[in-house]
């Protein structure tokens, strides 16, 4: 079995850890971005996403550093992956 | 009696139990979504959607991740089924 | 008396009694529909609703399903309806 | 003296006293709509309001449902009015 | 030394006193406006605000109504003025 | 060393110290604007920004009056100034 | 490696040492914003990002003021990092 993302979804697969996160209230309001590297698995076909036109610039391999709240985890054949929008790739490590 | 959504919505049948969720306190503003993982039953029409023109990507039979917290859950016939945007749906499993 | 709705809104009957909540701490930010079966009573014009051109799709008789949260209950008469946008009628029940 | 709405305003005056309201705490971002019949008294020229072309649609001495908390009320002349965006009346009652 | 608005702004001297407010919790996200009585003292040039086109419909010395949580109070040589966007403008009194 | 804003930004010497903040529990959602008076030390180019055109308005040496709660205080060589986007600033002082 | 940034993202190296915040109590829809001084390291190709075209105004090598709570803090090979879109950074400091 294989994810086929959606429109500008991109599924990607963590490389490293969490880290523990420090103890402290959030506050709604504030970004809380955990950043995080992970690999490129799979790319959406873009096109008019949410009425906008979205170009993706990210291709399956990349190894990217991405905003862990924006992403949905998925688990399929006891992997875990991570689904997020393209938009909330901020780099490619390379 | 059937569902026939409109617009962009999707009728999904689920397909697995919903996870236990880990107890903790829900703050507003975080995205908050558990993955599902479903079968599309019935596909809206697509078209002018808000203003914007949707191209509906999902077909019946398809199985599908989507994001648990933008659905609406309906009993029909002692059936349950859960209505999203198809814009909540985030990939196709093959 | 009847009620003529403006641009979007349609008038709704409700079929079911209200399913008795859960009680809980409703947290803002998250969707929190609950899912209500109706029948059209009246259908508004559509055309330009807030700068966007809007086609009425449903059609008085229709037994629809509609997220409560959005309506608007009014009582004309002794009876109870419920004003709704169209974009809150998920689907059309046939 | 009287009171000319600017732009999609509407000057309503109310028909019916408000209902007591059950005591309950309200939470934010759940809408919390409580319909109110009154007679138009006074309805704005329309145009480009926000960017957005509105026609106005409602005419003085309709008899409308509208939605109470995105009304303001003011007094003028020992008389009490609400003034609300014509897109804040749901319906005509004819 | 006066008061130049910029853009959508016009500069307003209130006519009457506030009054007062009755104690109780104010919750987000419900419109809380204080309507008020004041007169135009001076208006923006208008023009294209955030975007869009704004055609400025009050003239100096109009008396209006304004909803009083869009205000900035601006104390000016000892007087004391309101400057809000003209959309925050409900009524013109004549 | 100088700075040089960006976009619709303007840089901004206070003119005033604050006032002193009457004690209070701030609530989100409401404007909690407190005036402030302000030379303009440097203004941005203008141009597109956030999609929109914007054609800069104020001038170096301009007196002017800005929200405070748009700002970011910036120290530079000991010297504290306020950086705002030309929309808040309310008006010029003549 | 290095970072490669997407769209109208900058990675930014921190200049100074984050200065001591007064303790308070953070209330969620208001500006908290603490400047920063920062090197500009990567530019993003800038283009279509979110439906609107951005053209990129700073230079690798940029000494820039930012607005810190919209950056991602990311550490690579031990050297940490700020990621932030392009309308994050203020001015630059010539």
């Amino acid at each position: 079995m294989k994810l086929v993302p959606l429109g500008d979804r991109v599924v990607l697969k963590q490389l490293e850890a969490e880290e523990t996160t420090k103890s402290g209230i959030v506050l709604p309001g504030q970004a809380q971005e955990k950043p995080q590297q992970a690999e490129v698995i799979a790319v959406g076909p873009g096109g008019v996403v949410d009425g906008k036109e979205v170009k993706m610039e990210v291709a399956t391999g990349n190894k990217v550093i991405y905003s862990k709240y924006a992403g949905t985890e998925v688990k399929l054949d006891g992997e875990e992956y991570i689904i997020v929008k393209q938009s909330d790739i901020l780099a490619i490590v390379e």
